[in-house]
Order: C-alpha cells, then sequence, then structure tokens
C-alpha cells in the first residue's frame, strides 16, 4: 500500500513496503535514496517531526534512521542532524542518453537573434516591479485569449505611431511568438477550406512548415532582381509576405508589388499575413510602413519582441482583420497563454517610453556593427557582393559562383556559424539559384564582434 | 505613394498625399489625427527634429504645423509644444462592438482559480531579480522545447521530494498550463493512431473538449460511491484521471483501483495520464503520493503552478516516458513556447524554499477558511451535507434532491458565482446524478471570506 507523510518543514514522500512500521519506513527510505529520490546531501526531517507526521512512536523513526545510518546510506552528525549520504546514487536504467550537445561555436553569425548581451535588464526588472506592483490581483488569473488589455493598448497606440499600423486594442492578439501566431493563423484559415497558401522563394523553413502541418500547401510567388513578385496570386487563401524587409534577401516589397497585393486580397477575399519582424531597424533609407495600414481588412499584421528584445520573451502580436479576432482566440483555446508578467512588463516597457530608447539604441549600434562589417568586407574579400544591408540586422553576401560549399566549410574550421542562402530557399523556389551567405550581424555580443568579422573576412574567397 | 520618417525622438509614420510637400505633410498629419492614429494630447516633434528628419526646409514643417493648428487638428502653447488636440475621434467604421463585459459577481466561489490577492509578489519579484541577474545571456535566445534546464532541475527535486515522482530533467517539459500539456499529448496521440482516451464521468469539460479537438473520443469511466472505477478500460489509448484528488468530487482513488490502472497501462501499453492539479494542498489526512511513482514509463505526470501559485504565470510541467520527450517536444514546435523569465524566476523560487513556504502558508490559510465553512454549513445549513473537504480548495456540497436549480437563481440573486456539479459532468457520465454545488474556497481574498460564506449560507435551502 501506498503511503505518504510531511513534515512540516521540508515534505517527504516514502512508501512503506513489506509488514512492520519499522520495517516498511526503513525500507522505503532506502529505497528512495538508492533510487536518488532523495539526493545525496539532503537533510531528512528530525525523528521527533516526522514521528508526528506519520503518528507513529518516534523511537520507530530513530530506529528506522540508525539502521539506515549503519547501513551507509544515512550520515548522522551531532548538530547537523540526519542527512543522505554523499555517495554515488546508480542511475535509474530507464534514462536515456542526455541530448547530444552540439559544441557552441566560437562565433554566431546565424541571422534571427539580436544581441542578448544588450538585453536591457535592469530597465526590464524596473518595469517589471512597477508594473506588477500597480497590477490588480484579478490580473494574475485565467486571461482573455487575446492577452492582457494593457499590453495590447500600449501595442496599438506604438505600432501606430511608429509603424503605420491602424490598431484597436481589441483586435490585437498576443502569441508565444509569430510561429506560434501562423500556427493559429493556419488552424483557422484550415477550418475554413483552404488549401494553399502563398510564400516568399526565399524565407523561414520553419514557417513553411507550421503552414504546412496546418494543413495548407505552400506555394512560393517568383522572386526577381525586383523582390517578390506577387503577380502570379490566384485562388490561394493567403499570402505569407515580409514586406518592409524581405526575409532574408533585404529588400523592400516595391511600391507597385504592394498594391499589387492588396488587390489581390480585395479582390479574391484573400488575406494577406504580413510578418513584419523587424520593422523597427532601418539605417539609411525612410522606412517602409506596414502593408497593413493599407487595408486593415484584409491584412493579418504580425510584429514581435523577438528581434527588438529577445526571443526567449516568447511575446509576439498580431493585428487582426476584425472579424478573424473570435477564430484566432478560439483556436488559441480560448484563454491566455502566454505568461501575465511578461506581458504587464513589456506594456509598461512600452509606456514608460524604455522601448523607444531600447530600439534606438540597438538601432545605433547594430548600424555601427553594419558599416565595419560593409567596410572590412571592401577591403578583404572585393569579390564578395553585399546586399540588403538598409535595414535589419543580417546581411546577403553574394559569393563567386561555385564557392560556396568551399566557404561554408572553411567557416565551419574556423568555429564561425552561418547559413548559406539555400538554407532559406523553398524547395520549389520560383527563382535562379545563387551562392551565397545570409551574415547576421546581431547576435555576436559586442566584446566578440571585430573577432567575428576577421574569422568571417579569412572564410571569403 | 507611402513615405515615413522618423525623428530622433519618437518615432512617427505619416503617408504625404498630393502634391507638394507642405500639402503633402499637412494631409498625412490631419489624417493620421483623424483616424486616430495620433492620439488626443500627442506630443509631436519639433518642427526642427522633423524637418531634419524629413530632409525639407524646417519652415514647410512650422506651416503645416500652423495650417493645422488653424484647423483645430492641433494646439501650440509655449513651452510645452505642439500637441494633437484632445477631441472626440471619430471611430472608424469597421470596429467591431467591445466583448460583451461580464458584471463581476460579488463574490466567486467557482473553484478552480487560488487566492490571487495572495500571490508573493514581493518574493517573486526578489527571486526574478536573482534570477535574472545569475542568467547567462544566451538563455534570452531561442530555447529547448523541454523548457528552461533550471527549472526543469528545479522541478525534478521538488516533485521527487513532494510528491514522489521519479523525475528527471531529461523528460520534464514545460507547457502553458496543464491545457497546453493535454493538447500536446493529445496530439501525440492522435497522430500514433489512438481514437479514443478514457476519463472520469466527472471533470473539466474544458480538458475533455481539448482531447476532443485534437481527435479523441473521450469515453468517461464509471463513478461509484468509492470514486472512479477503472475497471472497464479496455482497448483506450490512455486515460486521464486526478488520482490524488479527484477533480471535482474531492476522493482520492482508492488503493485497488490504483493498481489495476496501472495493470492496465501495463499490458495493454496504453498510457495513464496523471492530472495532480492541486497535490500540494492537503489536510487532515496523509498525502497520496503520485501515481507516476508506480510506473514511470506508462505514466505522463501533469503538474501545474496555476492553483500553487497563479494561473497568470502559465507555468505547468509534465514528467513523460522516456519514449515520449522527443515526440511531445515536435508537437510542441520544437522551439520553446514559454517565456524564459518566468522560468528562471519560479526554477530559483522553488530552489531557494520559497516556494515550499508559499505552499505551506497557502495551505494553513485553506485550511482556515475550510474549516469556518463546514461550521458555517453545519451550523446554518444542516440538510447540506459537504465532502472533498480532505484536499485542495473546493468542497462538495450535496443538496436536498431537487433543489438544485432554486440555489443556483437564489446565488445569481445574491452575487455569489458558483457552479453546480452538474457542470462537471460528462454527457454520457456514468454515475447517478446528483443536485449538488461544487464551491471553491480559494478565490475570494482574505476580506471577502466571510462574505462570501454568509451570502453562500443564505442560498443554501
Amino acid at each position: 500500500m501506498v503511503k505518504s507523510w510531511a513534515n512540516l518543514g521540508v515534505d517527504l514522500h516514502v512508501e512503506p513496503t513489506g509488514t512492520g512500521v519499522r520495517r516498511g519506513l526503513t525500507d522505503a527510505l532506502r529505497d528512495a535514496v538508492r533510487t536518488g529520490r532523495l539526493a545525496p546531501g539532503t537533510r531528512l526531517p528530525s525523528s521527533r517531526t516526522l514521528a508526528a507526521d506519520l503518528g507513529i512512536a518516534r523511537n520507530t523513526v530513530a530506529d528506522a534512521y540508525a539502521d539506515l545510518v549503519a547501513e551507509g546510506w544515512l550520515t548522522a552528525r551531532q548538530g547537523s542532524g540526519t542527512r543522505v549520504a554523499e555517495r554515488a546514487v546508480v542511475p535509474p536504467a530507464d534514462t536515456t542518453p542526455p541530448r547530444r550537445l552540439h559544441g557552441r561555436p566560437t562565433y554566431d553569425l546565424v541571422p534571427g537573434t539580436p544581441d542578448l548581451a544588450a538585453f536591457p535588464r535592469t530597465e526590464w526588472l524596473k518595469a517589471a516591479r512597477r508594473a506588477f506592483t500597480a497590477a490588480p490581483y484579478q490580473a494574475l488569473g485565467y486571461g482573455d485569449p487575446r492577452g492582457r488589455v494593457e499590453l495590447r493598448t500600449a501595442l496599438a497606440a506604438y505600432l501606430s505611431r511608429v509603424r503605420g499600423v491602424r490598431a484597436d486594442p481589441e483586435h490585437i492578439l498576443i502569441s508565444a511568438g509569430i510561429s506560434s501566431g501562423l500556427r493559429l493563423i493556419g488552424a483557422v484559415l484550415r477550418a475554413r477550406g483552404a488549401q494553399d497558401i502563398a510564400v516568399e522563394s526565399y524565407g523561414l523553413t520553419a514557417h513553411w512548415q507550421i503552414l504546412d502541418e496546418a494543413g495548407l500547401r505552400t506555394r512560393p510567388l517568383p522572386f526577381d532582381e525586383l523582390g517578390t513578385d506577387p503577380g502570379r496570386l490566384t485562388d490561394e487563401s493567403a499570402v505569407l509576405l515580409t514586406p518592409a524587409h524581405q526575409f532574408p534577401m533585404g529588400l523592400p516589397l516595391r511600391h507597385d508589388r504592394r498594391s499589387a497585393v492588396v488587390d489581390w486580397a480585395r479582390r479574391t477575399g484573400g488575406l494577406v499575413l504580413e510578418d513584419d519582424y523587424d520593422g523597427e531597424f532601418r539605417y539609411d533609407r525612410q522606412p517602409i510602413g506596414a502593408l497593413q495600414g493599407l487595408d486593415p481588412d484584409q491584412v493579418v499584421y504580425l510584429g514581435t519582441a523577438s528581434k527588438s528584445l529577445a526571443p526567449g520573451l516568447r511575446l509576439a502580436w498580431m493585428v487582426l482583420p476584425p472579424p478573424l479576432v473570435e477564430e484566432v482566440a478560439k483556436a488559441k483555446g480560448g484563454i491566455d497563454t502566454c505568461g501575465v508578467l511578461d506581458q504587464l512588463t513589456l506594456a509598461e516597457f512600452i509606456t514608460s517610453g524604455a522601448y523607444d530608447r531600447h530600439v534606438r539604441s540597438a538601432r545605433l549600434r547594430y548600424r555601427r556593427r553594419r558599416d565595419t562589417l560593409v567596410d572590412a568586407l571592401a577591403q578583404h574579400a572585393p569579390d564578395v557582393h553585399v546586399t540588403g544591408i538598409a535595414a535589419g540586422f543580417h546581411a546577403v553576401l553574394s559569393l563567386p559562383p561555385g564557392t560556396e560549399q568551399s566557404v561554408v566549410q572553411a567557416a565551419a574550421w574556423q568555429g564561425l556559424a552561418l547559413h548559406t542562402l539555400s538554407f532559406y530557399r523553398h524547395e520549389h523556389a520560383l527563382a535562379d539559384p545563387l551562392d551565397a551567405l545570409v551574415v547576421g550581424y546581431g547576435t555576436p555580443p559586442d566584446h566578440a564582434w571585430t573577432g567575428a568579422v576577421e574569422a568571417l573576412c579569412r572564410v571569403l574567397p
């Protein structure tokens, strides 16, 4: 029979086996130590406390402890009580081997992650304290599937001001990253009977996979020297685009093509999914406003804190056409699935102006890095052509034809993590293949940046 | 053509229309104010700053501002700059009416939410600061789909010590609530070809719905005076149970039935889903250890911070049989979807002992409430029979036959939110119907507790 008890200090769970209280307790404790359930060094409750909890005589517990000390499972010392002996515990037989750990590369130039060392920890903690102190206790309960109203309100004002998004807090939905948002939209589209979705010839495999798992076939649009060409859009249910800054190629969607996309959506009732992953980061040119502003009834705007702050926050947002809100909230399971505290903190972070300050300082840092990257390449790798540098924090380095594989191998030897352009190419891409690298300059912390650029120049032809 | 600019202080996005720079800027700003994109009271950048950003003459901006002040869209005052006028903004035509807000009841006795007013805010913020200061910056990146290793490690030790769970951090997976966990398990079972899952005759409709949406038919087990009877388990793929504290009936699963469940699982290869939602809260009797300890290869243990701390954290955990880990991680999308900061904080909260302290103090508080509830009922509602009071923070109040509906109506009049037992009854339940209420005594804050009990007694027969 399974029994368990608690002492008043630290809880302890034992299963007495066999007959006799002392024997049962001894066996159960021995088993707990042997299997590692009670870790070496763990302090056991006093015999008095445990006896009271179990409703048995104190001597019985003291005897059981003494037996196990004698057997070497426990140690007892005057003043420090009874503890589990510091001995090697036999690992349980069913333990699978730990996951293979990839060696961390010396320099990480894979695009997609901002400089995490520059995360504004102090400011964030201050905002957390303010937000958490101000929040009503009811905010800690089960919440609106759209997310906390404080964050949706802060985002509506911010996105309208900075990205030209026409946003109402009622139509914003918080998700755990843009991928989670795409998963929800994919489910809604599928439930509406959609079968196909147009995507760009270059993009994130992870996103295509999410749509695929939702039951939607991804059909790439042609990509030419002007960028993605939406001219071939026909009866697809939706199109996923990165209009402000094509990922990974780095161009904005051209003016006439922006109009063409919206016209297609209006004509067919199709939905435009606008992935505005790094809309805040632009340097030389004037920023491209969100496509959503052109027609909020046809465009789902997707933004994220993963590039502006950190992916670990798992906070992204969608601005939805009003008729979609209920369906997407239902697909989310009808309850909020994002932590309330980070939502409240981000709301406070935006409202207090700390977000604007952080984005501006990050923008300066990334621009400086981009400039040193471009300078170094001009000097050390004149055959490499750099594009996509007006915005974001990655660049495309076109290589002399036929050199891609040797560069990748040299990079591996240099401990340099990077991706080729083909990594981001759809299997049915409508675009001429190109030997190129996609180099993220956001990820390395400041102190590693010079070394990373030097290592990169060494592996380039 | 869409253009947008940023000044160095606050970003601003405008779309000039028509010809002429001044006219274009004026129109764009007017439009932004008219549609509410620039909210009343918003301070505009100085004409000098905006002119520099736009690369146009300062006078042009000053003139545009002056036009709009003249038209009443903006206000200008010496010393406080130019601001958007405080006027009623015409709401956009496509705004759907706001969601209907349910009036908040005076007293909330719906079970499932702990006392949120007692959330240990100060301790939590301290733990957040310590955890966040200690974390490597890489922790803020895209993470292991199982969740942060710090939290999995802390949980493995805690669950082993307190709930008798055999847990290895490698086999733990963090999810946004037990519902999210069930969604993942449901997807994995379905992908393996499962069609049916056994559930209890009483439970959470939301859980059954999640399994249903995953494509699994829920088949209730009989419920008799001894609780859930697993004797009829046959070829179901899995069974979802609340063994430590049947929800909502409040009994533990009987010893022989515990063994029967595990025997069934071993014999058929079925999976036991152990929902241990409030395993920490027990009062008079010795706690029932987790079923998982009997056979970690057949049982998925599901625990949560929603009852012990707050649902708003959206943090729950599964201890998985080793062969399931990869599949469930894949179902989660291959990346972590829970915020890192709360995971790190909870890990620190557990490791530092603050979690144990909080649970003990909550246990005392709930026990006191339970005692006042039982006393008040004995005095004021002698015909009502209370059960399920040995653990958790809800009780079942059996009513005289035929009185349930009149009690519910009287409760509504008293501003008392509560659920009947039938709310938790499966549509194909194998159990005799019972007139009863399920009363949660966790939710009201301390100051409202006496009033809540009095209101309850007034509506009981």
